[in-house]
């Protein structure tokens, strides 16, 4: 990631004129210095694609710094913008939860003197003290999400606390805890199996026969990683990969750049709401993650908007979405970036459900989601429905189910002379599936 | 309901003084009639528990009033603030609609013009178009309820557009429009099928060998009605049904007051929301209802606060909660006051999930609310999982699955002497299911 590089040479430069009164020619030197590095450190970056991976996984300090999350290219403004609402909305979490509980103990305090003899029988007013300290527990965990941004970002690139960043969102934090719980944890393996499975099945069906070392020249794009499990795991099969989000990279190096060992942090996830428990125990469940460490992958994490990152055309063996076209303002725009940064011959997979948010351009049916990819170019090789629960709450009551579309699609070998586009038909014609 | 008795005594007490010059002997007996009638009418309101259920189904105008929406008490505070609150945000849908439908019309004219060409093969504009007119159509219904609230609560009791009734909320409309599906139409079979069965099957097991005159004797409350289908359905076994709700007393009435004929409504329940979608017709969707027009039976709808309502002691022979139990801000006030208005030996039925909403005095996990059951005085005869769906969209791809909660009680019929609460354990106790 270019955020490393930064610091990494201004060490390199600003260490030497620190000793003192030092001689005329060694001063020459020392001047040289931090040039010669500086072009030898940028001649690796210009060669690091022709050198064997397996070469490269093996380097020293600072080149190691770039394995796995290896230099992509990244959109500044809309990363500033994004780590700024990141920041601003982890910084409310602890006072939105302590003033959430606060309105319950003073609900709770109204009820009657027969009420309360029951309630004190049911322990309920200990419930809810363990929930407060449960909460404390997880802002601990989102105060360090806040250091370590502020951290890796140089002071989160000019945050602070109260000062712009946008309308906090305390609830994107509770659904980042979750996520954590989703990709990261011994409890998310029911659902990530149920997603992960098909596509990492397709993946090596394509590509059935090479080993690691020989997938390493595939490149796969995962736009909309989350906190990059699914990207992991691509990577971990030997692809060469390339995951994009506009807002989870904070948490995510939490994973991959600062835990030491399995289980090392640990979350309530289940306090957040007080609804769909069969136990009051269940509320205060405790969750521990990382099921993983990480081992060094080619997986490179790339922050930005989607589609200003990706213009390039023809870098992509594939491309995997997972629960993200639904995100789109301009799902044409998704489409045709994908088509785009696919090689010929490269394959969209794709899966999720059509849950469309904010006021977008267009808000497809699935119907019209597939003429739109086949008017794109694409041709569609397969099509079929994954049940997916999604976990508003562990062992709860109650689930999401979506019907997640699963879709492979192709774009031919053979397209238009001048254009990857094909044309949409000139006359309207009904949608089917 | 009583509501329907003030229009008919004042029709009748004022009819006759419209009559010119009469002379002193007629004037004597006209004073004296509208006393007599009343008298007449009170004596028949006081033994109508006396006739035969037969006898009263067949009863002429103004007593055919009364059935079967016959006399019960309601809470008028807070009937005519729901009453308000209903008619308010019914008359905030139509413009509701509009502007969310202008916004996306907005956002889908800044699709580039590639975008405009794909969404022209597409159709999309014409679906835009489709759906304003779908819209328009749930909006007359809605208005048609607005008309139908004015009417029968003589101008809403006070209502005018603009002026009180609290924050509009559009999103409940929504919410009784799906209802009418869920409810009413033959879309909705399945989940009721789903939620019912249990519950009819119980009420027949307990009451096996008696044919619908004997039922009739056999009081039933079900509170948290919603549009009535769950309390129609018992009525309809034989059962002498009071249904309860705070709110939904108006779309109750469209259905057993003021349809004709079998799917005489339509509807478009899937505009509402432009995700999960199979196809762009899913969308527009029409559904009829109802699917069955409601028979005569004893079943009387009582809108009002259920804590306000059925303070009075043993009078039910069972109570019926579906979806109900989580709507309390007070959940020992609701369970005792289901505990207080069985008789001795009576049944508490209970089928829903555990959704709190607002800001409760408590919020029970399953075993709390069991526990808490079990303290006020009930015993548990039944405990299992109902798996239901709720249906946000017809045949979309997401769902909502409640691990719904099913149980039968009994309020024993040997209780203390002095009360019918029994004390809480002094000491604390720890919940288990």
């Amino acid at each position: 990631m270019a955020a490393n590089a930064r610091p990494v040479s201004t060490r390199l430069a600003s260490s030497p004129s620190q000793s003192p009164a030092p001689s005329a020619p060694s001063l020459v030197l020392l001047a040289l210095l931090p040039i010669i590095l500086s072009l030898l450190f940028l001649t690796f970056l210009a060669l690091q694609n022709l050198l064997p991976r397996s070469f490269t996984l093996s380097l020293p300090f600072p080149f190691s710094l770039l394995i796995p999350q290896k230099l992509g290219g990244y959109s500044h403004k809309t990363s500033v913008e994004s780590l700024h609402h990141t920041l601003t909305s982890l910084s409310a979490y602890r006072s939105s939860q302590q003033s959430s509980l606060s309105a319950k103990k003073r609900s709770f305090r109204t009820l009657g003197s027969t009420g309360k003899r029951y309630a004190q029988a049911l322990g309920y007013q200990a419930k809810l003290e363990e929930i407060t300290r449960a909460s404390a527990t997880n802002a601990d965990l989102v105060d360090g999400l806040i250091g370590l941004g502020k951290r890796d970002f140089e002071g989160g690139w000019g945050w602070r606390k109260g000062a712009g960043g946008g309308r906090p969102e305390p609830g994107r934090v509770i659904e980042m805890l979750k996520h954590f719980v989703r990709d990261w944890s011994t409890e998310g393996v029911r659902e990530r199996s149920a997603l992960f499975t098909p596509i990492l099945s397709q993946l090596e069906d394509l590509y059935p026969s090479m080993d690691n070392f020989e997938r390493d020249n595939l490149r796969i794009l995962v736009p909309g990683c989350g906190l990059g499990r699914l990207a992991y795991e691509i990577s971990d099969l030997g692809f060469d990969v390339d995951a994009n989000d506009y807002s989870y990279f904070i948490a995510s190096r939490l994973i991959f750049k600062h835990t030491e060992s399995i289980n090392e942090h640990r979350i309530f996830p289940n306090i957040h709401s007080f609804s769909h428990h069969r136990t009051a125990q269940d509320m205060i469940r405790e969750v521990r993650f990382p099921d993983v460490l990480p081992k060094p992958t080619l997986l490179s994490f790339q922050p930005g908007d989607f589609l200003e990152l990706y213009r390039q055309p023809e870098v992509y063996d594939a491309v995997v979405t997972l629960f993200f076209i639904d995100t789109a303002q301009d799902i044409v725009g998704y489409l045709e970036t994908i088509y785009r940064a696919l090689k010929p011959g490269g394959y969209w997979i794709n899966e999720g459900p059509l849950l469309w948010a904010g006021n977008p351009r267009m808000e497809c049916s699935l119907d019209e989601v597939l003429h739109l990819a086949r008017m794109i170019g694409f041709e569609q090789l397969d099509l079929r429905s994954v049940d997916s629960d999604y976990t508003g709450t562990l062992d709860g009551l109650f689930r999401y189910i979506y019907e997640a579309q699963y879709w492979v699609m192709i774009k031919p070998k053979l397209t238009l002379p001048d254009s990857d586009v094909v044309d949409p038909p000139s006359s309207s014609s009904s949608s089917s599936l």
